[in-house]
């Protein structure tokens, strides 16, 4: 378990959905003032209602307030957010949006290797085409504007490229992309007239000392009014994947740069088939509204919110240590996000063995892995990855100690297979 | 407000979100337990995590439970039940699946007229075509074999007709259909090889004395192995849709029979975009459990299930009585489900009028309507009519004052409107 999901958030759902608690002693005076304001907002007080009006108005104002509070001075328009139910959801929306399957030329949707797996399957099913651009592994998983730009190129010959995914904090590469980096993607954009979609919805899972959060909103906005007023953005967060991991709740936000009114009016139609859950929209509230100093849980929050993000430090940094010590691995630092991806050396006679038997070869490690110890990993082919390059992908989410067991047992098992195959 | 949400419900739902409420005195010992047993199958006991085991497996096995209760002695298997994101994901799931927008002749599916608005935008979305069958208005919108079966023979020139939807209680009609209709419909699908997609989200919603609702799974079973073993059913319910009326939570189930399990890999892929939010699925397995004899919360449980059902049973016969008193008004018996769809005659100077303003006469009658009154009622047009007739849609969600004095208000206008347009 990531960690404990955080109380006052907990609280306040408990005290929506049954108003008689109102009158306990057993919670905060925070919580219940904060459950009081959301119940106004909710049709009959009840978290049992659709509630257009909470999810449509009063939610996205206080995003919007988030908005600002994270970029500084930068205006975000609640007109422009719209709450959706998580992020998966949200991703597939976009790209069957955007996707247009009557044109000649089909839709290119750009898009990392590797990426988070739901991007190939929305792709697949809106019968857009992927155009695969590598990240930097050289390089902290960078994102490359050199390559980006070739990659387009190419696709250009054979589809219509309208969008550029960016996956920042990365997933499942674990990296936090510099400001430079946001910059030339920026421009890249602009020139080549992409949206970008930028899915963000690990910006608050960031442990790595040094590394910040650059919201590619904000560094838009800060590039002036050239890039501001003409590129268009899409920004992706969600309540599953802040630093409490609350996945089961289903609700997470859009919110759109310079896109035409027009297009809500489609949106609104695909989104009717997806009404957001309503206490996951109270727990996604509550996450972008969460106690201010000097309210009664704010010591709580902020104690629960540091223990979380120092243990996945902790984690990431025990990963590094050990897996960079196997010759044959090379881990990059983990920055931010709950997954890394390290590179393994697959020895000749391996891949040659597991090509015979018509498996990747890191498919083949990772099979050959499970029947040896028990531990499942996704091989990194299922996350798309450089040809003739190999690797895993772990999570931190695990405790520490269950974390540090399952790397030894990974790494004995490693060396092992080295071995045997070399 | 069709009523209070259920207290056990909400019970259920607050231990669970807080499960230190588990040692206050406030919550009744059964609403207690339950919680318990669900925490149990939830990963890390949280309503927060993703919980795949809760929604695929343990929940399945209460709903096969409820499915078996309400049938008799009926088989139901659990692998045959999959949970859902709500009634409307459900919807477009299932027409998305049987929708081929790469064969020559494209997909029919049989839709009533009037029908739930959703099925239109569905069956749009999906690149499928509609084939609308009318419901026997003149005999309380009766399923009309003949009707349908006209339909489809027309429909098969143009496109190739794989689904007959039907919505059972009739959703905007108000209707129960009778076990003879049902059986006549299941033949018919068994003749044209349809597969039935049974619309049964209001099937707890039952309130005009002598109507029972029939399930086609039911029925097709108790016709015998010729039909039991080989028409294809996919029945549908919803958390949203009970006598509680809970649409915020988005959680709803589908039963599938005769399918072959391979359909259930690539379900799985389009529902892996709409995961169920875990509260929801709670609010859902509390439907499908809910108390029992002898259980602390049972006699409340009851009070409250009678109470609703015989407010809407009490609202609808008010809104037929009312109603059939006026001339040019015809309202069928009202049974079951949420609202009702009388025919207006509407003059023909008004259709002159309306048609030279390029609006649907119903159209023009709802926009008058609400100028005059501020009545907001949706014109029939929306849910389809049989050309030539024009209907209104109202719910009888609001409590009976209210309701009465807007259907006063209808009718005060209706007549002035005849008056005016005479």
């Amino acid at each position: 378990m990531l960690t404990q999901p955080l109380l006052y958030s907990l609280q306040v759902l408990a005290l929506c959905t049954y108003p008689e608690l109102l009158e306990s002693d057993g919670f905060p005076e925070d919580a219940k003032c904060k459950a009081r304001s959301i119940m106004k907002q909710l049709d009959n007080g009840s978290v049992g209602s659709y509630s257009v009006a909470y999810i449509t108005q009063h939610v996205p104002q206080r995003i919007a307030s988030f908005i600002q509070r994270r970029d500084g001075a930068i205006p975000s328009d609640p007109r422009n957010i719209i709450v959706c139910s998580g992020a998966t959801q949200g991703i597939l929306t976009i790209i069957s949006l955007v996707t247009n399957t009557e044109e000649p030329l089909r839709t290119g949707i750009m898009i990392s290797v590797p990426r988070y797996s739901v991007y190939m399957d929305a792709i697949v099913l809106s019968g857009a085409v992927p155009v695969d651009y590598p990240l930097d592994e050289e390089n902290e998983w960078a994102l490359n504007v050199q390559s980006m730009r070739e990659s387009l190129y190419i696709a250009r010959k054979h589809c219509n490229p309208k969008v550029l995914c960016v996956i920042n904090p990365g997933n499942p590469t674990g990296q936090v992309q510099s400001r430079e980096c946001i910059e030339e993607v920026i421009r890249l954009a602009a020139e080549e007239k992409l949206l970008i979609f930028a899915d963000e919805v690990y910006q608050e899972n960031i442990f790595a000392p040094g590394s910040t959060f650059h919201s590619f909103k904000k560094v838009l906005f800060e590039m002036g009014p050239q890039f501001s007023k003409k590129v268009q953005l899409v920004s992706i967060h969600s309540v599953s994947k802040g630093f409490h991991g609350e996945c089961g709740f289903r609700a997470g936000f859009l919110e759109f740069v310079n896109i035409d009114p027009s297009v809500f009016e489609v949106l609104y139609l695909l989104k009717s088939f997806s009404v957001p859950p309503v206490p996951g929209v109270i727990a996604l509230d509550v996450t972008i509204d969460p106690p201010q100093p000097g309210d009664t849980s704010y010591d709580t929050f902020i104690a629960e919110k540091q223990k979380a993000l120092s243990n996945l430090g902790e984690k990431a940094r025990l990963a590094e240590m050990l897996l960079n010590q196997v010759p044959g691995i090379q881990c990059n630092p983990i920055q931010g996000a709950l997954h890394f991806f390290p590179r393994i050396h697959i020895p000749d006679k391996a891949v040659r063995l597991a090509k015979a038997k018509g498996q990747e070869p890191d498919v083949f490690f990772c099979h050959s892995l499970l029947e040896e110890t028990g531990i499942i990993l996704v091989p990194g082919s299922d996350f798309g990855q450089v040809q003739g390059t190999y690797h895993i992908r772990i999570t931190i989410i695990n405790p520490i100690e269950e974390l540090e067991n399952i790397l030894n047992n990974i790494i004995g098992f490693y060396r092992k297979f080295v071995q045997e195959y070399s």
